[in-house]
């Protein structure tokens, strides 16, 4: 079965999100990253989406939802690797990621979130 | 145009594998790798491919083909996350990843990595 990998680095957990998301895989990859959050103790979630070429609301929504439960297990949230094109569509089009902090990349998202930790 | 995203840590690169290799996007991986190398100044080269169910003859090729690019730019390669599974078919097929070095996890492989640049 198609699912998204979670790799665990220390405390932080970092998910790379290349394929086209659909409403299966969506809820494959909160349910997996909230059990992992769980299992491994995590404090902090990075999403990588450089990949992506498009964020619609679909995509959008997801991570916002997907940030939100991290939240609830205590685990803070960053999106990294945002293509310049897409941060266009998203303000055009008047998409917000609610709750979401954004870094430029890994590296940055990881020195972010253990700023937030200290 | 599809493409492996590519994640600096450090002085460590990340690739994830999730969609199936074909030859144009193994090409395209393997020139975006080497000029990163370059580019970020990496002595490491993490391959995680926990995502995969089958590893065939051509991406375990295509894989020990990168680690030897990267191994002439003076950067090691760790492979990480292999599935039991696949361990098995890489076994019982009789392919052998050649100069590949592998880990259970990003975690190990980032100290394997560490350990052989002290």
């Amino acid at each position: 079965m198609e699912r998204i990998p979670i790799l665990r680095m220390g405390r932080l957990l970092l998910v790379t999100i290349q394929v086209d998301m659909h409403d299966r895989l969506a809820m494959t990859l909160q349910d997996d990253l909230t059990a992992r959050i769980v299992k491994d103790r995590a404090n902090g979630v990075l999403i990588d989406i450089s990949a992506l070429d498009i964020v619609d609301s679909f995509i959008g929504r997801m991570i916002s939802n997907t940030a939100a439960m991290a939240k609830i297990l205590d685990a803070d949230t960053v999106l990294v690797g945002m293509q310049p094109a897409v941060a266009i569509t998203l303000v055009e089009l008047g998409l917000n990621l609610t709750g979401v902090r954004t870094a430029l990349n890994v590296e940055r998202g990881m020195q972010m979130l253990d700023r937030s930790h200290e």
